[in-house]
């Protein structure tokens, strides 16, 4: 079994107009990633199975683990891939356990990202207040960009999209400093895998909390991308498409600057507009 | 409390060049839905919690409900939001509780769409087996799809799209005719949302299954789009953007024809092309 690669070729039919042509085409590899947490006494609990698109898992275990509060900063002792003798080879590279350091957290909470009672129910501002729990707001932090850096930033991010150019059908997201400077690009089916991989990759190399930081996404923003930008302290957050409500909600209360339909020279500003500068 | 509608008005400020203006725009709501299912000695259990933009709550329960392979078509007896009367009243509208006729089904296997167990790990062609313990392939039709419907169904989905055009951040899925009549189109910020609503619909109207019928997303196709489409029994999927390997594998597993890129007067057939009439 060889690893399965970002991208995988497949004989289609092309139609143009009435006309049709066989040939051959790249797609986005997509594949289910289990992520185990090692436990102590042995064995292993599984904790997500996410699709995903082949490459960084290892980012994206631990992007995953740190945007859901399962794991803090400096946790994580180790990751491997799952090399259990009686697994599948097809299924041996969509396996990684990791092994924390310490013990164990509480894991039921990780079913859902809104813990509910029976007695309040679910709803936008409850779920806000569940995060209070473990992200306080960000601080003000002085940071100042300029329209200039947020216009680059698409074709920037475009251009580090190795896999879409050969696909045309990948997110991205990449971190940039508040000059615009490009410091990891990553990409994937999953929306959300893009911001985890990004956040895991920031911790793999102690790079966390990315204060200071700008992260740009392809497509929308939702709380699920904001709620792992504030996990990993990033305080700039801007999209080429539109922002939800709970978005915008979510990047007010902790202090976030929150920029959407960002394309060409002209974006908007949901929240945070003391971190973009204006003459 | 008013019931939360699909959009949201905001401020925002509009940077054009180095111009700032500050003014109101309307976002797409994301709002928290639980799905509950009544348990038949009294009280309830909590299937799913996922985000959505509200309207179309009913349908988005039954449809998600018929997609995991919870209950089967005509199995639904009612659908109500929960009336608790020690719910917060802004979590109200956030809450629904299925009825089911018979018994509850085993419920575990929800938390994960992909079964496994630790002696065989995950992978794609794991997930497509366990895919056929309740589905079965669909059957040769004889459907027949001209490439002029293809052509014509992207603007006609976007013209059925109301939130879309004041907020241009969502997501929709639209049912076709084989001749390209449009039977019913959805939006939400969820992609998978889009696909549930529609099938909810179709089950809460008493239409399923729907052979015969053509679904086309405004996005990506991935492999859970796939596999809502194929619990319903909808024959073709087209999408303005690319397909996932797995989405294609599904496809061409389960006898589905799967369209990509349908732009303009072009397509990509990357499954099931004997339903595409070309001359």
């Amino acid at each position: 079994m060889t690893r399965p690669g970002p991208t995988t070729r497949v004989r289609i039919r092309r139609l143009t107009g009435t006309r049709a042509v066989d040939r051959r085409d790249d797609l986005s590899t997509e594949e289910p990633l289990e992520i185990r947490l090692a436990l102590p006494g042995g064995g292993h609990r599984t904790v997500a199975i996410t699709m995903r698109t082949p490459g960084h898992d290892f980012e994206l275990a631990a992007g995953f683990l740190l945007g859901e509060g399962v794991v803090r900063p400096g946790g994580i002792a180790s990751i491997a891939y799952c090399t259990d003798e009686d697994l599948l080879p097809e299924a041996r590279y969509n396996t990684v356990t990791v092994r924390l350091h310490g013990p164990i957290p509480d894991l039921p909470a990780l079913d859902r990202h809104f813990v509910t009672s029976s007695a309040c129910g679910v709803c936008g501002s409850a779920g806000l207040d569940n995060l209070h729990e473990r992200c306080g707001p960000l601080p003000e932090d002085g940071l100042r960009i300029t329209p200039e850096v947020l216009y680059g930033l698409p074709d920037a991010l475009r251009r580090a999209q190795g896999v879409f150019g050969k696909t045309g059908g990948l997110h991205a997201a990449g971190l940039f400093t508040a000059e615009g400077a490009q410091v990891a690009v990553r990409e994937d089916v999953g929306r959300h895998n893009t911001v985890d991989k990004l956040v895991g990759w920031a911790e793999l190399t102690e790079r966390l909390p990315l204060s200071g930081h700008i992260l740009m996404v392809s497509g929308r923003t939702s709380y699920e991308i904001m709620q792992k930008a504030l996990a990993a302290n990033i305080p700039t957050v801007c999209a080429v498409s539109a922002p939800s409500s709970l978005a915008v909600d979510l990047a007010r209360e902790f202090g976030m600057t929150l920029v959407g339909f960002l394309r060409g020279e002209g974006c908007n500003v949901y929240a945070g507009q003391e971190r973009i500068f204006v003459e």
